[in-house]
């Protein structure tokens, strides 16, 4: 029997033992001042002199005694003999203690008029105000900003000695090749110690990255020596699960002790921690969704118990658009789509897999759903913590329905006028309880042509009370796709593969196989079930099965050959108010643009003809935009 | 008569001119991809290739045909003999459509036993699931994050286009010296051009510091004209003032165009735009918190409104702790101090000039008061904006009332335990208002004796229904500062310098006066009133006055001789719950350390034989927690 469980430990029991087994190396880098930006002090810095260091006017004026002054005002000016004409920054000689702007003198030949007494210390920056000799500028331990360097520069500080760590990374397995190569079948660029090196060297860690080792244990293990002779702390990464190759937890305790292997985490459950030469070696998974777990919730945790500034971390309040399972006494770390819908803050889950790094790149945040914690209801308030600037908050247009191919070319156009969208694919019902529910800008569904729109039932069902508004993004067909053009009469020969029940795609098969008088048992593959058309795509294009249903727009995409049956209008749907916002007229001017409509074409299967026209319910034509952030004196 | 106002515009105003009136470089700088971290793409980034660019197994385990394992279940187990053992990452041959783990199969010899059908498509990561050839990865304008460098290398990408820009930079003032250089008097180092630099390329900005310029209208003119040639923005400081010297204005308007000078903006108000050879120079004022306003308000938001990565606001609400006063008219940017007292956030604003670099140095975030708001009351909720990470706000302990040198030196030792403290100086009642508001930790108060202090007004007053505990710093001496010993017998003879009425120091001198039969009229100087012990004993070394009260303490910080009069205790006053505070158990501990008595015993004119105990009101012993962290098993 080949099989292995790892034993788990939480999170937080392997958070303690990281943060406490190991001492922090105490290297300190002297580094200019100007290059000491986002490092931490470390030791307490201290001024060179006092500043300023004699008594400066604060204004341009006259420095005068301001016993001199006592008495004046509008009906009594008094005329000054005695001072001296200051700028801002000049120095105020020790004989007077005040200065009067020039604004509240009157040019009296050689002296002056005041209308106005001056108290003592008025407009004098005091000797030593801003700072004075050798005190605290900054503590030990300070994260140094961009306009702290102003004031160490005018402090006299030239250098700071900051903290200092080194890390070495070590890239192993033999199916890695290194950035610039393209892979062949089988094989994938070394790109997670790439990562590493960038997210760690923000904390002013000074990495290496060591060359790939193959899995051979004997080269992981000279590549450890290497690596921990070198550096404070050493990541592994990968060889961390429990395939046949997997050598990276004999190696460790071949060379030291094992610390832990396997942490109640996800992504990221192989993660492993040893201790070799008193040094910690943290194993990194080799999924990259993993390897970013690890990164942010070991290896900075773990820098920032050794006095490294912690990775800011900004909190943001959502209301969860769907529902979010998560595994009991597992801790979830999950990319999270942030946006605003009204006055509201939204967040939509990403639900797919440790292997999508772009779900992470697509995203602006992410959340973290403890241990104890089964899954929340839609509707949750969930904490979020923002991975990119929080304005993005306001760029991400969230849609929940139905996608095709048209909407991915429509979010590539809407991108580069800086918006970003979010699409999920639950399905028509769902993008209409969220429109429903508010938590989504608008719902992408795949609907009868609109002369049917009025009696179809889930419209009528979950629409109920909306002002809904239908803007048409194409018309297509929906029919058999297959590699080798395979029509109606194929489908008892061929290795067939389903959507789900209640899916249009399944209920348009359903309707032709009664038409011809077919039994489901006779298709080969009818009870096989993938999530929507483009997994049926996705399944005849890598050959798992011969034929499915989907629309002319996802074959196309595919490359698959098509047999129409049906007609579907694609469109987005919205709360008719949704139309002010100006995310989804931004969205609208780019569905009425030229470069959509030749994208589309050029993507075959689409009829335009109606494309970009904006409908109510009942056929009325709304007044449709006219361009971003400029709206029609309509009755919208 | 010389007399300059500048014609001010509004914040909304100028900013709108700023975004509008110049064309955005179009220049773009291909970086290597470790390089591209905080840059913005500057066209929009496709994958190489799909990833995976064939099936891959996503678990250790056998690629299978799922039609071979229908069926199969604990009592019906099926053997397989058609496989191939796959570890994460391998190909998964086109024959297989599905992938058993490794712990779900049964060793049979040369086959393996299943008891569980594998639906199709099962842990397999079908070509292109994280991405297909040729589809986008980044969008025009996206903010390149580290996680996004590894997506990006996996997808093939070694290099990007990122969106650049060149910003010349051009320090101007003759009284000015470079980084390095010790200051005479009057001169300071040339630090804001430094600050800008590090701020600016923080975006990415590639920033060129031209040599000092003399304020000599020939040179700052050809220093510009080559500073616009090199440049899509020159930034010129100082000089933009109404000062003699200020020739900026001037010069800008012989090579070009002014667009304003002058912004009702506080600090930063002297800020000045030109436009020459259709590029934007934008005069920065001198004072270092006026720049910083200028880089942050009007220099990051043109870069944005180019295209760059807006600098990251991160708001938080504050409940105020004090009133906040702000001129009608003027957008004011106000350094601001966050702590966390139980559950709330509050802020207290930091009161200082433009001229007191360390405000921000020490602040952890700033707010904005639109121009439309003359100020706020106590209490009132605002927004203020984090300047580094949010753990900040956990780490800062907010301190109202009397300050005293010994508080500076206790803050020194804190802050190297990693905690922040900010201490304003209001006096002794306002630290008793705060604490019965809650909107401070703790008080920091100059008392009479502790036998005397039931019957101290103020606290009878303020401190009502409060439970106060009592943790003493120091007894220490109040009396007579001067340059020269002077006694109560020169009070007569010398110029004097008052605190106002109603702090301890005016009671005691009043009562002294009383003593030795004095009119205050007698004495030179009874009326000149300045804000505290601190501003007399500076006012005394400044050369201002001769004589003031202070107490020991400050008089020694500041080198002046000290004839003691009366005695004081100084202390943190607090709740008594608020000794369950991590953070005020570590203060105390730092209170009760070797180190901090050593410290005092340095300074001089500090009496240590109770530091470190804590009382209640009625003299009652609390006991003192013993470390930072863990409270003994008493009765708080």
């Amino acid at each position: 029997m080949v099989k292995r469980y790892l034993v788990l430990r939480s999170l937080d029991e392997a958070l303690a033992l990281l943060t406490t087994t190991f001492t922090p190396p105490d290297r300190i880098e002297r580094v200019p001042l100007m290059q000491a930006v986002g490092r931490v002090a470390a030791e307490p810095v201290y001024a060179k002199y006092s500043v300023p260091e004699v008594n400066l006017a604060a204004m341009d004026g006259i420095a005068v005694r301001s016993r001199d002054t006592i008495g004046a005002n509008n009906t009594n000016p008094v005329t000054l003999d005695h001072f001296t004409r200051v700028n801002t920054g000049n120095i105020v000689p020790p004989e007077f203690d005040a200065v009067i702007m020039i604004e509240d003198v009157w040019d009296a030949g050689s002296s002056f008029q005041i209308r106005k007494s001056a108290t003592p210390r008025q407009h004098v920056r005091l000797a030593g105000e801003d700072i004075r000799e050798n005190r605290l500028v900054l503590p030990k331990g300070h994260l140094i900003r961009p306009f702290d360097i102003g004031a160490l520069a005018t402090y006299g500080i030239t250098s700071i000695g900051v903290l200092e760590v080194r890390v070495g990374i070590i890239p192993t397995g033999s199916e890695l090749v290194p950035l610039g190569v393209r892979p062949g079948p089988g094989q994938v660029v070394e790109s997670n110690t790439i990562m590493a090196q960038v997210y760690l060297s923000q904390t002013g860690a000074h990495c290496t990255r060591y060359p790939i080792v193959h899995d051979d244990p004997d080269l992981i293990r000279k590549a450890i020596l290497v690596a921990v002779k070198e550096n404070d702390l050493v990541l592994i990464s990968a060889g961390s699960s429990a395939g046949t190759r997997d050598f990276t937890e004999s190696v460790i305790r071949s060379l030291g002790e094992l610390v832990f292997h396997g942490v109640a985490v996800k992504p990221g459950k192989p993660v492993m921690l040893g201790r070799i030469e008193k040094k910690p070696v943290l194993g990194l998974p080799g999924y990259p969704l993993a390897a970013q777990t690890v990164l942010r919730e070991f290896a900075a945790p773990l820098l920032e118990s050794w006095g490294f500034a912690p990775a800011p971390r900004y909190p943001i309040t959502v209301r969860l658009a769907q529902p979010l399972v998560s595994d009991l006494g597992f801790d979830e770390f999950i990319p999270v789509f942030v946006g605003r819908i009204g006055p509201e803050i939204i967040g939509t889950p990403h639900g797919k897999g440790a292997a999508v790094q772009m779900a992470t790149v697509k995203a602006n945040g992410y959340t973290h759903i403890p241990a104890s914690v089964e899954g929340y209801e839609s509707g949750t308030s969930l904490e979020v913590f923002l991975t990119t600037d929080p304005g993005s908050v306001e760029r991400t247009i969230l849609l929940t329905g139905t996608l095709d191919p048209a909407l991915e070319e429509l979010a590539g156009l809407a991108h580069n006028e800086g918006l970003y969208i979010h699409a999920t694919n639950p399905g028509n019902i769902s993008g209409l309880r969220s429109l429903q529910t508010n938590t989504c800008h608008a719902a992408p569904l795949s609907l009868p042509a609109r002369s049917l729109l009025t009696s179809y039932q889930p419209l009528i069902t979950y629409g109920e009370g909306l002002d809904l508004a239908f803007i048409h993004i194409a018309a297509m067909e929906l029919g058999i796709a297959s590699r080798d053009g395979l029509g109606i009469g194929d489908l008892t020969k061929a290795r067939f593969i389903n959507t789900r029940k209640g899916t249009p795609s399944r209920s348009v098969l359903d309707t032709v196989l009664a038409g011809e008088c077919l039994d489901p048992a006779q298709v080969d593959g009818y009870l096989l079930e993938v999530h929507g058309p483009p997994a049926v795509a996705a399944a005849i294009r890598n050959g798992f099965a011969d034929a499915g249903m989907c629309t002319s727009g996802i074959a196309s995409a595919e490359g698959l050959r098509f047999i129409p049956v049906a007609h579907e209008d694609y469109e987005i749907v919205l709360r008719r108010e949704m139309l002010d916002d100006k995310r989804i007229r931004t969205l609208v001017s780019i569905i009425q643009s030229p470069p959509f409509h030749a994208i589309l074409e050029k993507a075959g299967g689409y009829d335009m003809s109606l494309t970009g026209t904006i409908r109510g319910l009942n056929g009325d034509n709304v007044l449709a935009p006219l361009s971003p952030g400029r709206l029609p004196a309509g009755d919208l």
